[in-house]
């Protein structure tokens, strides 16, 4: 039997199946039913053409072009929908480009906590890490804590003593942060104090210009997802400050029954609004479907509320949706047709 | 006009808006269509009249019948829903006989780690403080962070100065815990190393006695609903280990346009079920009744992924939930008839 070149979407298991099957081409077929799909963000806020000098831009676009390559690459291979997220996210934390490991902004006090977590849809097994300040790669962390201990969700350092025990990498407190996080900490220390104090409602104007995170969510050739979410949280934050990023239901969702959500915003509101649980429960008990769904949470109600941010979102058909109401947000897909698409703004549609 | 008793459902402002009125009458009628209703719970787990002497289930029943009816009294006297949720699990925190507050259970560390949270039905505005050790209230630390500060969840040593700046009772680590706690954590301990450790499935036998924590659940004359949980989390937890009761859409959730809810149980599946926001959800978007929601989600949906416990629940026609999968539940309602109602078995009703 001539070797045929095998659409890129099919795994060596799937292969494997094919070689033995008595038609290569209904295999084929089978596996095309099954689509891979990878979806990324790096962040939103008030992210702006005109605040971004072009060759930063160039960096981001090229930065998320490789990341989703790399995270789609591990489901082209046949890896499962968790080992892309976390390929992709460890990326995103090693970069010093996006406010998640390596990149993180600072606190108030001037240091850097940082929480990830992931969920597998699966099993809608979850793990999380908040507060941490030695942990390399929170988004491991997290998945340690999914698969190698009875709790959900770590802190502090309790996480840090668990992810040592489980032998990943610890780092000193000052590998975190970057030059420009200390400048952006200057300034929205600056602009705070020129206005008064009032609980839980911020001037958008008063906001960090990225509310980053990072965050992935995919789709593997056996059908199951993944969604995961890392971050430096929000710069000025109160030290303790714990954001959406860890918290299931809020900033990480995933249930194969329905979708794979990571959200990037300010945090406070997607706790409150329970963000990605809301898209998935309105598509299971209203019969949305993704598109409509992330909308409906993200243009209508988040804005409603007052909540600024966006999310990326996949289906187990391959749809993505990736919806944001601040100015922009850093974000990139590859879907079954196998293209590469980048976007910071609207405009990138 | 002499002066008539008036229902005890009528505030003070009511009074005085229906002394202002032509008919007295009709405006009693109007308060008596915005009902009022309190519940709380002390903790679910493996409960049962065998392993519970006569005399602590006794001091269990008069100790709900106390909580119940003070929270109750605060919404008689016109007193807003969160302020009844409140004085309600001040009241257990300070009681030693529930696992929150002063008779938190101990880590494997040995020590106690509070979280709480509170959220307004009203605003959706919501405050949690999550891995406290020296917050003599973290209910009031929660309700603090809500109400005074931008953020919705603050850890450890941050929270604790927050709690301290904003004038709360911060006491000595040791204050927490009581000497039947420290015999569970050796019960536990114990028990657990008899078994290999596997991710997030615990069999039921290894499970603490008290999957404890206390909540509360209101809904005031004005028609609004609050909800609160405050917990020392579950024996032998790992340090660093935060559970649902802090996690605003799991442990604890509360909107106007649906219901306040207040979880007990083993906090890892509660968060990974979304549960509180899962209620509301099933009554948003599937119409479904308080009733139905939480039956579905309690006796249904946690009961197949394997969570063990319960909550309580109020919509905004004062309708009372309390479902349970667990062998029993430490609970306790008032609801528009006025009559107390304690249980801690199924055969309580």
């Amino acid at each position: 039997m001539p070797l045929t070149p095998l659409p890129s979407a099919l795994s060596r298991r799937a292969f494997l199946t094919a070689t033995a099957a008595t038609t290569v081409f209904a295999v084929i077929r089978g596996a095309e039913a099954k689509p891979i799909a990878f979806a990324i963000h790096g962040g939103a806020g008030g992210i702006s053409k005109d605040s971004t000098p072009p060759e930063r831009e160039a960096l981001y676009r090229a930065k998320l072009a490789a990341v989703v390559t790399a995270g789609h690459n591990v489901l082209k291979r046949g890896g499962s929908a968790l080992d892309a997220v976390v390929t992709a996210i460890v990326m995103m934390e090693d970069s010093g480009v996006f406010n998640a490991g390596k990149g993180s902004v600072f606190t108030s006090a001037g240091t850097c906590e940082l929480d990830a977590s992931i969920m597998d849809g699966a099993t809608r097994a979850a793990g999380a890490v908040a507060g941490v300040k030695r942990i390399k790669n929170p988004i491991r962390a997290a998945r340690a804590v999914m698969e190698r201990s009875p709790h959900v969700l770590l802190t502090g350092v309790g996480a840090e003593t668990f992810a040592a025990e489980q032998g990943l990498t610890l780092v000193s407190p000052k590998y975190f942060g970057t030059e420009e996080g200390r400048r952006e900490l200057e300034r929205v220390k600056a602009e705070e104090s020129k206005r008064p104090k009032v609980a839980q409602s911020v001037p958008a104007e008063a906001l960090p210009r990225k509310l980053g995170t990072v965050g992935a969510v995919a789709l593997d050739a056996q059908g199951n997802l993944a969604a995961g979410t890392s971050t430096g949280g929000m710069t000025n934050k109160r030290f303790g400050r714990v954001g959406d990023a860890p918290i299931i239901g809020a900033g990480t969702y995933a249930d194969n029954a329905t979708c794979a959500i990571s959200c990037t915003g300010h945090g406070e509101y997607f706790i409150r609004s329970v963000v990605a649980h809301d898209v998935a429960a309105l598509m299971a008990y209203k019969g949305l479907s993704l598109a409509e769904a992330t909308q409906e949470v993200v243009l209508r109600k988040l804005v409603a509320f007052g909540g600024l941010g966006g999310l990326v979102a996949l289906d187990r058909a391959g749809n993505i949706a990736m919806p944001f109401n601040s100015p922009g947000m850093f974000r990139a897909a590859i879907g079954a047709d196998g293209k590469v698409f980048v976007g910071i703004y609207r405009e990138d549609g």
